[in-house]
């Protein structure tokens, strides 16, 4: 079954038969055309009924496809041309993405329509990996597994977290890598203590945490992993929570395999951080879907309910977040297999300090 | 008359007495207060009453400000949250991005609020640079005429796009940016013919344009040009091409003051093509509004009948692509002024073989 057909039957049970797809990364993964819309309106109706469209600015290069493409420019009235190909007396599913702009014009023109959210029929089928997807996705964190040690070793006195996040990049680009997945974080001693912080001027200090959060994207697809090491020395509060964040990313993953709720993967993790004292440190979810971008839908969090399976790659990344102090994560990507889970990154988690 | 009472008042014309902002610049632009969201619920929404309201999850870190601060976690219930603070008997004006995610179970949850796009009542104010502003934005072009200058002297046989675009980046860096506007366009020969070429591995050869669309962010505001340059040698139909998309530029150019309608603009370059018989391959806007970000709400498209005013910036990008030949573009930000306009890119467009 191709990914279209695929689609369809998830739409099927959800009792959709129009679908409006507008994230480009999910075209592409149906349609294998690659185009970067920016603000322009850029879309694909799937139909149940096989008759599926694309809608595209002029300037967009389209290459030849099995499916009517239909063409605008910027001064024409793009939510009339959408509107006619649209079946008024059926629900109409929309992409979790479309932004208001569109949404609310194409409400105002279509009077009665229903719309329902419906880009989950794409993104279920986007969250289980096939086997060639599998095998890039393993290459992109090897190639991650490769940066990190190569990033370790470039720790040393004076350095710069910027110095550090521009070596890790260029490092991707010397492997042949398209890019990075997101900008790198680098991240020492108190500025770890933001799961978000900028890498910047801020230089390594003995005792510090040096924490990198990385990821690149090879042939289209992306890694993301992160390690917390420390300089020079740790004391005994960084050791503690340095083995309590691993010790709860390693719990997270030993109950991995399909058919267990993801809320329940989160719930391992955050409960061990919770008995030793650290729940309120510990401020986002437990992991996030990956593939052709780092954050593909669906995540590892109390609100997920739903259930693994074969095929899946998500994170799995604790953290424990001490303001003005100091912050740990350790993060993997791990692979839902037959019987349990694969983790993707081989690097090392034990406490490590850096000389 | 501060930011959040300018769009206080174009509120008022519009008789929306409440607008929900998700833009996470504009939120900035408003508060001060800077978030990178990612997919995450952030909002904040002004209200006619003054209570106004910022929603922010856990883990963004959100600086002492004069509003009531909403916090939820990844698992709370955002929607009701929100749906706590809005008066359900008036409408709602949502901002032109949010996401259907956001927006639908937003109507679902509250059966009978009617909403309105509002984001124009903030994207309006943003439109108009005050003084510091403008400073700022002439800084960002300055940079980026010089960074122009230095990659136009790179240019010599053997180079890669790739090549260029790194100088031009690691350019941006050495001048004391944040970094890039947009990732540089560098596009050699046949590939200008696509207008959102991403520089590669492609070698400069003897015959071909070379066009640089590139641009910087110096303290948080934007510059964006292009220039279209020929190695070695420019054959007539080349020359004829270039003259043409200069002097379209510079008559949408001469025609700027307060007042004027932007399709007038628009339509200056664009007949000026299509009376040379190229119209059909000037396939994109004359140009986009600029600020914090580099493509802010508004355009010179056809389509867009509202008026210049003092104080806007924005694009004038006239082009012309011809498929698997050559294409080119000419590109300055202008500032309109009190009876005219200014050009912020002093870079010269006169057609120009680099030896």
């Amino acid at each position: 079954m191709n990914r279209i057909e695929r689609v369809i039957k998830e739409m099927n049970k959800r009792h959709l038969s129009q679908l409006l797809v507008s994230d480009a990364t999910s075209i592409k993964y149906l349609t294998g055309v690659s185009v970067y819309p920016g603000e322009r309106l850029y879309a694909f109706l799937i139909r149940h009924d096989g008759w599926h469209v694309m809608f595209a600015n002029h300037m967009f290069e389209i290459p030849a496809i099995p499916f009517e493409v239909v063409r605008y420019g910027d001064s024409d009235n793009q939510i009339e041309l959408i509107s006619e190909y649209i079946d008024k007396t059926k629900v109409l599913g929309i992409d979790k993405q479309w932004p208001a702009q569109f949404l609310i014009p194409l409400i105002a023109k279509n009077p009665g329509l229903r719309i329902a959210l419906g880009s989950d029929c794409v993104d279920d089928v986007r969250a289980i990996k096939d086997e060639k997807e599998i095998e890039l996705m393993k290459e992109a964190s090897r190639i991650n597994d490769c940066v990190m040690e190569k990033a370790k070793a470039q720790v040393k006195a004076g350095i710069t977290e910027l110095e550090l996040a521009r070596f890790i990049d260029q490092e991707y680009l010397n492997m042949g890598c398209e890019g990075n997945s997101f900008p790198s974080i680098v991240s020492f001693g108190a500025n770890a203590a933001d799961p978000h912080h900028e890498p910047d001027a801020t230089v390594l200090k003995e005792g510090d945490v040096v924490l990198f959060d990385i990821g690149c994207i090879k042939n289209g697809y992306c890694s993301d992993m992160t390690r917390s090491y420390f300089y020079k020395y740790a004391g005994e509060h960084q050791r503690m929570v340095h083995d309590l964040v691993r010790s709860a990313n390693e719990c997270a993953e030993s109950i991995i395999r399909p058919g267990v709720k993801f809320s329940d993967i989160d719930g391992a993790a955050r409960n061990m951080i919770k008995q030793a004292g650290y729940g309120e440190y510990f401020t986002h979810r437990l992991g996030h879907f990956i593939g052709t971008v780092v954050h593909e839908k669906g995540d590892v969090s109390g609100a997920n309910d739903a259930i693994t399976k074969e095929g899946m790659i998500f994170s799995i990344e604790p953290g424990v977040y001490l303001p003005n102090n100091f912050g740990v994560r350790i993060e993997d990507l791990v692979l839902v297999t037959k019987d349990g889970c694969e983790v993707l990154n081989k690097v090392s988690k034990a406490l490590e300090i850096i000389e």
